[in-house]
């Protein structure tokens, strides 16, 4: 079984800790170490460490070699992220190249799992329906009406395979809007696509060639040039041409053969805000329920969070739900409840130039 | 007459950016200047440089002397701040000894006035009733229940002195709790305490004898030093034997006196916390009541106050009524209508002996 974690995102929503230079899978803001080392550590004892891709964006490729310098990890740094289709692509001409038509897992680099065991055994069990040529996907029931997941309708239950049960997918559905998330969550019959994908390099090349054409035509040419002089700047120009497309959006709301979901037992989180981070943090709590990380004087405050990369004094008096992130050069403070809406602050960067703080 | 810039004041309330090395009256809260050196150009075309006395902290003897390097102002460092009483005695020994008994207006250097001929005017009625051996003060009419201020309760009409009214002073009352406070406010005989006092050396150095003998004894001593060698030494030795005590508790409750007060029509801050600032800055607010100082981005937020002494950026997201102040070496984030309790942060950071940030 090989291995894909996906490292390309761009964390907007931990702005302004998560940076373009150390986006949110280099943050280290679950216990010690970055996300991105967690997901591998996590994955490690399933597939060993030399059969684990890091797609990364070349931004990070220094910040990744250092972060694993002894491991013996394989790293492929895209010259921009062009989201997870392509990212998906590039790594499945690798493995058809490096290590033949074996299962292959696509993981985010930047989830939380509760109960690692479990979570590598539904891996298990996943990899071997993909061994027969099918697609296979983890699905997450849903606990809330969240607006920010795309959801997978439940068709007919399949064999359980390595005892976990198995559905097959009736389809794919974007993200919804409120009304309809909440039919979804009431109807029993849905689940969060969690963006964990296993196929194998030919199952998803096809799909891609079927579906994305002008993506596969480019990963035909880059398979040509692998190992080989040109191939840095064939894969700079082939990604430049690129589409940003989603697997979900460009293959799995398309694709006609069947797809088979394992409903998730291990305890998930994408950590998609400061909020869900809040509350996945919440066994560090005060009595307040505040969760701190940096150095806080706390004066009748409470359900805060406060996070600091710095060893700068943090004073609070009198609030409620309230968010603080400090950084070197910037400090974010927001009603925690609204966290989803930080990325707004690099759209607004973007457009007024201020860059030295994306 | 001779004016005393009352300089000697912590300025907790303005924690973080008011700290030890540099309390709120050396910081530019309003406008591009220090409030010290905004209340010395107000006083300066009513005594004239060599007749202004700034009664400062020793410790600021060198931020002091760095902002009046082109003025010809006296200078005395107390010590220690031992409140106005030693402060007011101090001055008065040297102005007797300088410049002989004519009036002496004493005032805190980090007050706020709308209307600065007006408040010369009422200064020049002041001195001119206190050549006559009396003692005067400034009333403000209060505006609201006030508990952060003492009072004082008015007697009779007496005869207007530049054509400013008069009022004897039937007492001088304590910083009243709530109830009270709305007693005197809905009364209509009350006024606030300003601070602001006029008499002369003999007349409160009388005052000072009858009613804190101990820093009457000191003062004694320290007068025959003066100009001469060990005043220095003896200067330290005195201060740190002296009790810390106001003027108006120590001699304006006590006083058997006539006492007259003027009351203010010149537009009075004494500038009390974070709130007051922003209530005083009000013609810089943005349509969402937003006053801001330094770098900032500011998404749903209103009724705000940011004020940074840094070039990082400040961004805030659906806040309403908060106060963020950036600092070098801390933030303090606070509810802006609870900003008069931001002095607990010093009381805190003694007790636990964080002394970097006081």
């Amino acid at each position: 079984m090989r291995i894909i974690i996906m490292a390309g995102g761009s964390g907007t929503r931990f702005w302004p800790a998560s940076r373009e230079s150390r986006p949110k899978q280099f943050l280290n803001i679950i216990g010690s170490r970055p996300l991105i080392e967690q997901t591998f550590h996590r994955v490690a004892p399933l597939a060993g460490e030399r059969n684990i891709y890091l797609v990364i964006n070349a931004l990070h490729r220094e910040l990744t070699e250092k972060i694993f310098e002894q491991r013996q990890v394989n790293i492929l740094a895209e010259p921009v992220g062009r989201n997870t289709a392509p990212c998906i692509g590039l790594a499945a001409i690798h493995l058809r190249c490096e290590a033949g038509d074996g299962p292959m897992v696509a993981l985010p680099a930047d989830h939380f799992i509760a109960d690692e065991d479990a979570f590598r055994s539904t891996l298990s069990a996943a990899a071997r329906l993909a061994q027969a040529g099918g697609i296979v996907t983890i699905g997450i029931t849903p606990t809330r009406p969240e607006t920010g997941y795309g959801y997978i309708l439940k068709g007919a239950e399949q064999e359980p395979v390595l005892s976990h049960p198995v559905f097959r997918v009736e389809r794919f559905v974007e993200k919804p809007d409120l009304p309809t998330a909440g039919e979804y969550l009431a109807s029993g019959r849905y689940l969060w696509n969690s963006g964990i994908f296993v196929f194998t390099p030919n199952t998803i090349l096809q799909e891609i060639q079927q579906h994305l054409p002008k993506v596969y035509e480019g990963l035909v040419t880059l398979e040509r040039q692998l190992n080989q002089a040109g191939y840095q700047a064939t894969l700079e120009e082939i990604y430049a041409g690129w589409p940003s497309i989603s697997i979900d959006y460009g293959v799995m709301e398309q694709t006609t053969r069947p797809v088979s979901v394992l409903p998730e037992s291990f305890g998930w989180s994408d950590v998609g805000s400061w909020e869900a981070l809040y509350e996945l943090r919440r066994e560090e709590r005060s009595e307040q329920n505040n969760v701190v990380e940096g150095s806080a004087l706390l004066v009748n405050t409470k359900s805060s969070f406060i996070y600091s990369q710095t060893d700068r004094l943090i004073a609070t008096l009198g609030l409620t739900d309230v968010l603080i992130v400090d950084t070197l050069d910037g400090v974010l403070v927001a009603d925690l409840r609204r966290s989803q809406e930080v990325r707004r602050f690099t759209e607004e960067l973007k457009k007024r130039n201020w860059t030295q703080f994306l």
